[in-house]
């Protein structure tokens, strides 16, 4: 069988996500965000097109690195307002069957006793459709709306965030019996309390002695998401997740982080292939490439480079708003700038030197991914030769209209994938583990959260 | 026009809510509380019978006082297991247009900054029908796994309450002005950061400097909701409580509490009546009064005396698996026993003393509030008098059988109250706070969260 791709939908709970300015398309429909039919909406169209899930990002600060405050972000609709993303899922679960849903939270912003109850919660719900974003920093303007002054240093966020994964890996692996509840209507239990384990964690940051106070769902542990690339990212990405989502500007970037990615996976002791990686890439399609160009040009009128700027700012760490539009790149002075400089003179030839307008315009739909522009077999091409190259899992649709994109996709993309055999005619039955696995709906012996089961530890 | 009266469902993410052991009963669907049908069909069936709302309790932890341990919890279904109560909120409000959702949270669970986002995401997926239930404290099981030894001090504990709103009413009140979202396509705004402003809050507990995440939500506060009857519960109410539930064993012992909590009202500069009070009942009801008299002996068959025994425990602070079954109640070392026992006497003739068991009884099936049983004329009898002599402005209905019991209410109980007159027809127009208050979607000038709006603070 041909190598298959998969399709995951990238949004988040506010205007424009990926696309800046793109909320004044007349078709988008982003501004409904904070109502349930756009989420119903999406929903159901994405399990029309066999997506394996929807990706819900989320920020609880605003960007505020370029011009040194949030007054650009405001203006432009860049990522703010943001509303909750875990708030969503179980509208969405109500009229779909199958879609995963992957939901971003930091392991900074709440205690995991409550939090590993909300996760446990939607996991019931859907039926074990749920997967959990992990972060394990945020912005610093969201830090200090938290009461720190600034967030943790980087590595030392990954050890807090480890061992608040390992709070919840107990509470969701090591309280419950698999038959502790036992709903015996003639003897009156509902629990057997001697299958119930307290779980006794005390360490440097969090001591929880006590049971899970949810019992065990579909799943147990949501389907484990991570989105870091830096090396003790990866490390940490290898012991925990399942799903892994990138962002490269060329497949030959990729492959490089891909390979570095599976590599950490067999030194964590799981298979290279145990965690699905998804990179994110924008498609504009149409029924042959001259409309889908026709379309991009449109889509291209309403950018934002203020928005492409601010949101650019932030994600490379320096105040573009210091430049000129038609200051020349290399005269920026910043290591990403450069180094994103080598990458797009390999992306595109300008006939004349990159500048810091071109980067924002360039940036503006489909944020650090690459866009893709051309007929269903043209991107169908693109995507195969993504994989062929980089071996990735599949991909990360970002939107430039919401919904239209991914409608666009469903339309044009997907019939010649299926043609091509590469793509699912439906979807594989159970959790959304046991989907993107296809090894039962629990976590694998060899995968972090295993550790802690009750069968693995020390029963009283 | 004759006294109206207003009623709110009382549930919770678990089995047998107030009703020990009726997860037993073969009729009862709690043990469905973790799908979404469950949900979404009570949702649909409080609409059709224009409830006020439904008001979902919460606890993070288990009732251990009995017996120490929280053994005979697990084993009697007794509140635990127990899932998130926000979670089913979206569901529920994309099937339904008018109930209102009044959701229990603690303001010692997460840091006021989230939360905030999450109720506001929330009154933006319901277009402005949700209520928080304001809760304090927390069992001292909770306390410890958040890593507490133990809970604060009972006073102490409203103090942090008063800044923790503080901060959420600065968010919700304080942040965006009414016209800061002018999405205006033309000249590429979204937002006017000229609208938005920073809350520089710094006090005790919390330092939250920036603005609120989210863009105002139709009722920007939600309707607060409280349950405390202590003397500092009731000033905390009275400033800061548009819906008050209460549980009274009689009308006069009521009448009393609700004059107590209106004189608050008053006292806080607010009108007597700013405050729906509902109170507990739990409705036994059938075609006749034999029919009900049937159904309530045929629920008691299913009742767990230990199951009560674990929540009666609970509430009233003394382990009662100290005494056998059958000890008269009058020698069991507690004020909150002895001062219930008055009431028991009052309220039934046993013709012999009360025991332990007894109590167990008859708190097994709807809690701390009374039980009512009878024919629709006859329920609505005795509400009436609930209300005239109690000044009370409704019902807060626990469940003996989930859905059967308010199924049963609004087939026997609701036509009679609208044959009187007393009890709406169809909902009025407009949000939560509209419908309860009648006076417009936002808080009143004379509430507390009002001191906190852009207009009442010194704009920079």
């Amino acid at each position: 069988m041909p190598r298959q791709i998969r399709f995951n939908a990238f949004d988040m709970n506010c205007v424009a996500h990926q696309a800046s300015g793109l909320w004044r398309h007349p078709r988008d429909r982003s501004r409904e965000y904070n109502t349930i039919r756009y989420w119903t909406d999406l929903a159901q169209l994405l399990e029309r097109g066999t997506f394996d899930g929807l990706f819900i990002a989320d920020v609880l600060g605003t960007y505020d690195v370029y011009g040194g405050t949030n007054e650009a972000a405001l203006r432009n609709g860049a990522q703010v307002p943001v509303n909750d993303p875990l708030l969503l899922a179980s509208a969405m679960a109500a009229v779909t069957e199958h879609l995963g849903f992957g939901i971003t939270a930091g392991t900074a912003f709440e205690h995991p006793y409550p939090f590993a109850r909300r996760l446990s919660t939607l996991d019931h719900l859907t039926n074990g459709r749920i997967g959990w974003n992990v972060v394990t920093g945020y912005l610093p303007s969201a830090a200090r709306n938290m009461g720190n002054d600034d967030q943790m240093e980087h590595d030392r966020r990954y050890d807090h965030a480890d061992e608040y994964l390992e709070v919840l890996y107990k509470l969701w692996e090591g309280s419950w019996e698999d038959d502790a509840v036992v709903v015996d209507r003639e003897a009156g239990i509902f629990t057997d309390p001697a299958k119930v384990h307290p779980i006794e964690h005390h360490g440097e940051w969090f001591d929880v002695p006590g049971i899970h106070i949810s019992e065990p769902s579909p799943q147990r542990t949501p389907v484990i998401y991570q989105a870091g690339a830096s090396p003790r990212g990866v490390a940490f990405a290898a012991e925990n997740a399942e799903a892994i989502f990138v962002a490269a500007p060329s497949a030959d970037v990729l492959a490089k982080t891909v390979k570095r990615i599976r590599d950490g996976l067999e030194a964590a002791g799981r298979d290279r292939y145990d965690a699905k990686i998804y990179t994110l890439v924008t498609i504009v399609t149409g029924a042959t490439e001259e409309d889908a160009r026709a379309k991009k040009a449109e889509y291209d009128q309403y950018a934002s480079t203020e928005g492409a700027l601010t949101f650019t700012s932030g994600w490379m760490g320096v105040d573009l708003s210091q430049y000129d539009w038609d200051e020349p790149l290399g005269n920026v002075q910043s290591n990403a700038i450069q180094s994103t400089l080598q990458h797009l003179k390999e992306e595109a030839e300008l006939g004349r030197e990159w500048t810091v307008g071109d980067l924002a315009r360039r940036n503006a739909i489909g944020g650090l991914g690459p866009t893709i522009v051309g007929s269903g077999e043209q991107i169908a091409d693109e995507l195969q030769r993504w994989v062929a190259e980089a071996d990735v899992d599949g991909f990360n649709l970002a939107y430039a209209v919401a919904h239209e994109t991914w409608e666009d996709v469903i339309e044009h993309v997907i019939p010649v994938l299926r043609e091509r055999g590469i793509y699912p005619e439906s979807y594989a039955p159970g959790t959304l583990r046991q989907k993107l696995q296809g090894a039962g709906d629990r976590v694998k012996d060899t995968h972090r959260p295993a550790r802690y089961r009750v069968s693995e530890r020390a029963v009283v």
